[in-house]
């Protein structure tokens, strides 16, 4: 357990001052603030219920908002949320779109009326001006709204640049790239991450568009494999799109990986326990959900942040879709 | 959509009879409100917002725990019971317990503290008394937590016949059952149901215990089938619980289904993705979830349930986990 103690003496300043700046008192310098916040950040120190009963919380309610709970990102997502908003002493409402810009707004209404602390968002509304007229602190997970909102995300083109060459160097020639919707800036990055690569090593290459949805990029990837010949990689832009590449790969009698190699993006559970195992990037799941929450609650205890946009550094786990 | 008139048609009385019944109010013989509540559930007629907002709602809220939200089958539930509560007009807050009775009994205090509406339960907490305090509506669902709080569950032990008979006539002759927590009423009728076949079949045998978790099924398994020779078939208490089944099989090098046979219990989505695709005892969650959600709001709106136990036929699906 990291305490403040262990936080003034990384900084090299007193107690008071760490205290200073976790209540945003008294006069600090920005170095000192900086050399703070660096503190906390380097040990993960997380401020005591003392400190934080200093602002009286509203409702002690926040919201987050995922577009697809059967989709097994978001329940992990949910799960370190909640955790982490329950060590801060909030419940969370979990509400679920279904993809539906009208449910989505509907819930943001309806969660406003209940007088909700904050909300995080980790849905596929790309409109930034629908985001306008909400007074309340907000937090983007895993998706990217607007520079105004502060958000949390993983290295999307670096994780697509990654795995695109993880690809090349285990021999794939023609190389597909399965993306998730258009609209979702995160899945815009992977694709360029995608076509870096590919068009420096001059392979040959095809990407189409999917729903994360496992049976949508299962038919994607039959149709795709039926009508192309030579295709011998895939770089998934999600798990659950790599998960229906393997299916049609199976339907199709292909072998994984003598035949084709896959690579997914996200690292949820079931991609170790699936047979085979996916190679993937994995994004720090629990690290992002818990940063959000961090990041509503400074906003809702009114605490000027640092900066508005974490970007996660991302990791290639070798599983048995790719060859060793 | 089946309208207020489709109700009285088939229950052979007027409108009016029929909207003294959802209402409660005014003079009904008892066998009428039979005929009506018979007709509404056949039909699966749905009052409309009218007759709904009859009642004044406090929070617009209900909740809704459960143990492991990253559990394939919760999320599966949490999307019926959040569909279903949408077409009232409740809110959802979801709560994930992680299984700790200590985090079961925070959230129902902090939900009553919010003025929650009533709480469905989904929950590994059996002790009947921890809910005696608690004065909101409830509905348990997938658990039976005792007889007073309206129940909705599957045939658990019809379900597990059902399974295990199957094991037999695909010709298993050593049957292993690997049963959830025994403190859940649900997986001891599972339980209860696989004895009652392989006694009267004079089948040889084994129960174990694990958690809904892959991970410990997965090695609850793979130790059986090390230390144990000849077994060729498992009743699993989960869809989650067979996926470790034949995630130890893979490590252990056995075919499925030569080997080795497995049938699940859930029908979740998982279990039809993945390879090979389960054979399972497959529970209606959607209209689970739907009829908790309706008796809840029965109970908010001050209506008398006709009954507190309702049971869900069962369904076996055949996959590649069994031969054909």
């Amino acid at each position: 357990m990291v305490t403040i103690r262990d936080v003034a003496k990384y900084a090299n300043v007193s107690v008071a001052t760490v205290s200073r700046v976790l209540n945003n008192k008294g006069q600090v310098s920005e170095e000192t603030k900086r050399n703070v916040r660096e503190a906390i950040e380097h040990l993960k120190y997380r401020p005591n219920l003392v400190a934080r009963t200093l602002y009286k919380k509203t409702s002690s309610m926040i919201g987050l908002i995922v577009p697809d709970i059967t989709n097994p990102f978001f329940p992990a997502l949910a799960r370190t949320v909640e955790d982490r908003a329950r060590s801060y002493g909030y419940t969370v409402i979990l509400c679920n779109t279904d993809g539906s810009t009208e449910k989505e707004a509907d819930y943001i209404s309806s969660l406003q009326q209940k007088g909700i602390d904050g909300i995080i968002i980790s849905t596929n509304r790309s409109e930034a001006d629908d985001f306008k007229d909400i007074d309340i602190p907000l937090v983007a997970l895993d998706r990217i709204v607007n520079s105004e909102i502060p958000t949390v995300t993983a290295e999307n083109k670096n994780g697509a640049i990654k795995a695109t060459k993880h690809l090349i160097d285990v021999g794939c020639q023609k190389v597909v790239h399965i993306q998730g919707p258009r609209e979702l800036a995160t899945t815009n990055d992977r694709k360029d991450g995608f076509l870096e690569v590919v068009q420096e090593a001059d392979i040959e290459h095809v990407v189409v568009e999917a729903d994360f949805d496992i049976k949508v990029a299962e038919e994607t990837a039959y149709q795709l494999l039926q009508e192309q010949t030579n295709i011998d990689g895939f770089f998934a832009g999600s798990d659950v799109i790599a998960l229906g590449i393997i299916k049609a790969a199976h339907r199709l009698g292909l072998n994984i990986p003598e035949d084709l190699q896959i690579v997914g993006f996200d690292g949820i559970e079931m991609g170790k326990i699936f047979i085979p195992s996916l190679t993937t990037i994995e994004q720090p799941i629990y690290e992002m959900g818990a940063l959000a929450v961090d990041l509503l609650s400074q906003q809702i205890e009114k605490k000027e942040l640092d900066k508005h946009l974490y970007e996660f550094p991302i990791n290639l786990v070798i599983g048995n879709t790719t060859k060793r």
